[in-house]
């Protein structure tokens, strides 16, 4: 379902050229000091703007419908919603014959029966994405003092990301990138054995963020090739610091109080400058498509921001379950 | 919580040295033909017994214990249940005071107050995964003519895996694998668009396999340093077939027809045979700890049969959410 | 949680004097033809205006926000607000002090800690039921040819509906009233054993209308002094057609194709036109409360659509978990 | 699905007949002491024996398998479990061509394709309740100074108990009862506003023990009869007791502090010892249907312990979702 979480709950709605987009937060304590304002700066990171983005630029303009009276959550569900400004609906008519390659297009009309709207992709848009932000903004307050911080690290295989934006850009392609993402000043306890672990929980929150290919604790991938003498992190002090990290601040599912550390791959915009083969339904033959418009080169740009926020709704939750704010 | 699902449901309980250890699964439609001995095969494959493997060998000895009558399940929960035989307790006497690197000693004792059992492990152990193996068991049955198949393909960073267990043996360390895992002949539709993605249900479900440290579908990392025109799958059939697999057959988190393959990275196996550094919580200082008995030298040997029935689980809740199965 | 269903998952929020109220619908199946047209006759039903009802008459325009393209529904979340236009909001200013009797004035402030929205009740008003109405609205339409007719049967005792209100105008009180629900043509094989029996699931959205104050099914209360040979309900065809309905359509938690049959009291009014002793928090003792503004006389006469509107839910959830409607 | 719950979640499993009936809880807190004698108590409470009750009487000698460590509770999940000793199954031949009244073997055939246990009522058995029972002593537990007390107040519509039984027993029928159910010593706090309100919660639960027909809270059905002038509770103080109590302890889905009260109508018995006329599968006709073997006259006197057990277990999941145990 369109809904994540037990204690901290959210469910977005919305598509990329409909009437509003939003989400809806279920379970966020009252009290806590809320306005548009705050969500001002995550909204920013997100937008396109920068080289390498969209030239479609939403002034992205968030209204704070229920849960807050006098500046505080009230702890009745909060919704934040957008309306769609900048629609420009009559690029996509051609999606229903030829499904673009990377793109839901072809597995939205056979899910949905073909009911489904095309128009920017729809429920599929990573536009979408901006509820998951606001519901972060809002799963931060409840963290507290633990911090969640996603960056860019690599773009096009290179550490040099401007000069891989440019290259993408002469070369009408696109390019993927690799985000790192810290949480820090973590609380001992969090997550379960098994089911509920703390990495789980923020992998399904982190597959839920569109163009996401990998995810990886700690050590990660470099742990399968490995000695446990090596990657067994030596506790410290009675409050479970260790030397290494390698586990990335969980054992057993459980929060150990040290950071947690993953990385997450995200693909290349699936849309281009070039003209790609791919099926074309009406002709009943592979052809060639051109997509028209201009689109992020390189999406894993605006993408932290959103990996940020997913990471903070997977931690609140693990805390309000834990009992922890109340 | 202990339970995974929408409409297949499991939840598993039990203790490395417990009276009993199971699972219970909601949701199994009836009339599969079922029995212990279809358990069988799957178990053998996650037993102890070769080389690099602990030398508690336990029977492993399954009973159905409700939801099947005359050979056929009911549709009523279904628990099949293991006893312990091969308990050894006095090894895990001094857990409390020095916790051991890697595992879940220090987390369980904060998170549960010092009340968990840590005998084994408790509810920690590996032997738990044994429900998750019988109850992947089932979801194959139900998955039909899907496949599902993992299989280690790397240890300690070598294909020759034989090889790097022998020296992992003889250097009394462990070594971590990397596991690959293919499911075939896949139904276009099943998953949905963010939170309930293909990708999130089965990455959820593989993080819930103790010592998982990443996950990647299809190109994986390796898409974090490609180009669209390269990893975008050219679709060459109204059936969805793709000339690549990129994607990993899940667009927009509904799976396409295509083949998803996924690998997970699993760490190397906490206890070893060597002295390691921890603090000593009586001694309030860090002190060696060398850690009695014999484990797994390389527990990635016996995870993929783990990890396939994990996914199975993920696919079968999937499948049976889109009302496929009745 | 404000959210409900398994397989087809309403979330509703907004205040009563807040800026936009709704609801989101997540698993409605796509292709089913809806416009704001379809919500106008349930909408109307709850509307206020007749005798007995409050003269706050909001004109209740809704809006579909998300999830359908073309007038039809596309499988992605279902969104339906309303703004709030009547809002008068000065009258509420006393009511930290001196909580009403029969209202949540209190128990809000004590589990929100003063952080709640006072204003007409906050997020506890009748008026978000205007989100249950439009889910209903949905619901029904998945039910096909399943029907579900909720009227008030009685109010303040009496049969006759009319004289009752008049009666309460006059001695500015209010006054209860029943209302029976009957669900037609209904499917053999809703509902599950124990925790998701049809019953459950349908008391369980009953109870979440405001005023509820019971439900029973068939024979209900009088079962209770029942004979077994009375009550019990004799088979007459292969269809499972019985000649009495005592059960209510219901056997072992599941439907058995004969109609379901349920009454719910609803309570009177919490606010009247007299003054009512109640603690005064200021004075800290008790004082008369006068409640300024007139209100709903009877609103168990402005309940049957909701009623209605809520088994749908639960039955519209009970079939999707059936996998009758893919 | 066969659970209940959000914090503290419950499944069942089992048959009458079967191997191992028992139930799984999982989100209890640690450093509970628990041991089988605990459910010693409520077990006989629950089990036959007395005039009026079946004579099938099981030992009912349940068995913690897992969840508890030197006598008190880990944190991880909880098993609990019986063996079925008194298992007599050639009495249940003919019910594939017969279905008895009131029973669930019309609509257990219908739903499960004829793939269900028969034996003794299968899963569909009120012996699997006592999986319910034994939760709910674990529950009790959780409620610290919450007390809830559940006791039968009328049989066959008699508050003369005995004779009302033993003109049943004489006369071969069965008879229904009434139960009434007060929670004392209730936090203010506990349950939402609309669909997880007390009322919600609790009335899923007892709908979940068969047999119930009807639940109503304080003044219930006569509400409906009500003015608003007397069902209005006078707040009496500032901890918000109240004068009188219609609303049984619950204002807007939020628990007052006040007790809970609520009243559950229990149908009679559905086996009695008179022939009845159902449908003959067999002969595509109705016919004459004696039940062979002797069954309970009046399962209400049995069923108060599970009743306070079934609210015990929703009152714990409120309470844990409030986060006042941890």
């Amino acid at each position: 379902m369109n809904s994540f979480g037990r204690m901290f709950r959210i469910s977005i709605f919305g598509e990329s050229h409909g009437i509003q987009i939003g989400v809806v937060i279920d379970g966020c304590p009252p009290g806590i000091a809320l306005s548009e304002d705050d969500l001002k700066n995550d909204f920013a990171r997100r937008r396109a703007g920068g080289r390498g983005t969209t030239p479609r630029i939403e002034p992205d303009l968030p209204s704070i419908v229920s849960g807050v009276f006098r500046g505080k959550t009230t702890g009745a569900p909060l919704s934040i919603v957008f309306e769609n400004t900048n629609i420009k609906s009559d690029d996509y008519d051609n999606l229903w014959d030829q499904p673009r390659p990377g793109h839901a297009d072809y597995t939205a009309r056979q899910k949905y029966g073909g009911f489904n709207d095309p128009r920017g992709g729809g429920h599929f848009s990573g536009r979408i994405t901006l509820g998951i932000v606001a519901a972060g903004v809002v799963a931060k307050k409840i963290l507290g003092s633990v911090t969640v911080a996603a960056t860019l690290v690599e773009a096009g295989g290179s550490k040099n990301i401007a000069s891989a934006v440019e290259e993408a850009i002469e070369s009408k392609d696109s390019i993927g990138g690799l985000i790192e993402c810290v949480c820090s000043n973590m609380p001992v306890r969090l997550g379960e054995p098994f089911f509920d672990s703390a990495e789980a929980l923020i992998a399904h929150m982190i597959f839920a963020v569109p163009a996401t290919r990998g995810i990886e604790f700690g050590s990660g991938f470099a742990a399968a090739a490995m000695k446990g003498s090596e990657h067994n992190d030596c506790i410290t002090d009675g409050d479970g610091k260790t030397a290494t990290n390698h586990a990335s601040g969980i054992n057993g599912g459980i929060t150990n109080g040290n950071d947690i550390v993953f990385r997450v791959a995200i693909k290349p915009t699936s849309s281009i400058g070039l003209p790609q083969e791919t099926y074309n339904f009406k002709e009943k033959a592979v052809s060639a498509l051109l997509i028209e418009g201009r689109h992020d080169v390189c999406i894993a740009i605006r993408i932290p921001v959103v990996i940020e926020c997913a990471a903070a709704i997977a931690l609140a939750d693990l805390m309000l379950c834990e009992g922890r704010y109340q």
